[in-house]
């Protein structure tokens, strides 16, 4: 049976083992609009939050930021926080900050070990991902590696190449998220996941987006995917499902095929 | 999006169009017991039912039979029946008939008509296959021509044959079933589906079995495949889901993968 790697902090796994783990995003575009989807999300038990900071108007004022994330903190307690500025090179929302200030940024919120987590796509400047993954282990932040793909997706050796260089970068964690232009599209990323999670010494995140991709949101962790993001309140890239759909589908599919 | 082709009985699609179809499988062994299975499974209201005679014990009992097969008739009013003495060689149950045999029982099912569908493995004598197809014609019976294979999963242009091999001995509908020996297996069936329903005219069946190859018979129907086993009351193949569960999974995949 699938055994996949398991998303550690501090050596512990998160969720207390739960597989695959469900991560409910933020994406409010204030403090108050933000901490509301945490009041609202966490009832519904999601095992990790991401905070895509990429939506947060604020985002060039770094005590802003801190303030934020300490409140998030306060109100979330042991959930694990994983903090994401996603690029808009790679699906993300347009910012004013040049490369500069994000990674200066990510420095910061580092320092404040107010989050648990952080993604950075691997395919900044390699002196950019050099220093995140210094700080991050330097706080004991797990750092993921990612690569998103919006327009479509790359075939199987270009998808087991970008699972590879989030390792080769020494992230923490390998994440890859594609766009299908059909449903063989899906098979070929849960197949990549799959070599990868054979192959690979790291924990792996993919998912297939949009409607077809959903499929994969669901299925993913038998091919060896340790976290898929679910709506908690509001959805931040498409194809996601609601938590409690995507909980009940969960337990149907490890009943059957994990026996659990 | 995919718009499988879907099983037609008299020009008329099986289940009101509802896709996939859920077909829960009757295996008493005795015409109480499948009266029994019958009365259990109806209230969940499956869209197929599908008598698999040859855990009947008196199948070699014509009489008893067509006497069994009416009172199923009586009992489930419109609901479709598939009549299929599966082989032992494709993982049914020994029986003592000879194939002549079980070609004449087959014969004599379709002239009582109280059977909607059969299923004839594509694998057995052409002869045969051809016989039934005749027979089944004549009285507006539609034909299944399956290819099973509980040990392992052939590769995907062996799967394509499998399908093709249906079409060529003019069945109505291609039924595949195979083992998957992994995960990747699975993908392999699904993505062999996908592309024989965009190369045949008819509509097809594909299941992957067991734990991994339950996924496919949740997600299957996104690949092409028109109608999925599920467990009323007893299961008839490894993986097979009871129809609550499968249901529910099937609703949340419905909508967010077809929006409907």
């Amino acid at each position: 049976m699938v055994e996949p790697r398991p998303i550690e902090l501090k050596g512990r796994p998160v969720g207390n083992g739960a597989f695959p783990l469900i991560c409910t995003p933020l994406v409010g575009r204030t403090r108050d609009a933000v901490l509301a989807e945490v009041d609202a999300v966490l009832p519904k038990k999601p095992d990790v939050l991401e905070w895509r900071v990429d939506f947060f108007a604020a985002l060039g004022d770094t005590a802003q930021v801190i303030d934020t994330a300490r409140a998030v903190r306060d109100r979330v307690g042991p959930v694990p926080v994983m903090f994401t500025r996603r690029s808009s090179l790679e699906g993300g929302e347009r910012i004013a900050l040049a490369e500069s200030q994000v990674v200066q940024l990510y420095v910061d919120v580092c320092a404040s070990r107010l989050v648990d987590l952080i993604d950075y796509e691997t395919g900044n400047a390699a002196d950019d991902f050099r220093r995140l993954r210094a700080t991050s282990r330097e706080h004991g932040i797990e750092l993921i590696g990612s690569y998103h793909n919006f327009r479509a997706t790359p075939d199987a050796a270009s998808l087991a190449a970008k699972f590879a260089l989030a390792h080769r970068l020494d992230a923490d964690i390998a994440k890859v998220a594609v766009m299908p232009q059909g449903p063989s599209d899906v098979l070929t990323l849960l197949g990549a996941t799959y070599e990868a999670s054979q192959s690979l010494p790291i924990p792996l995140i993919s998912m297939s987006m949009g409607p077809y991709g959903s499929l994969s949101r669901m299925v993913g962790f038998v091919y060896g995917s340790a976290l898929t993001w679910a709506v908690g309140k509001s959805s931040s890239a498409p194809g996601q499902v609601p938590i409690e759909d995507l909980r009940a589908v969960l337990a149907t599919i490890r009943k059957t095929v994990l026996g659990a």
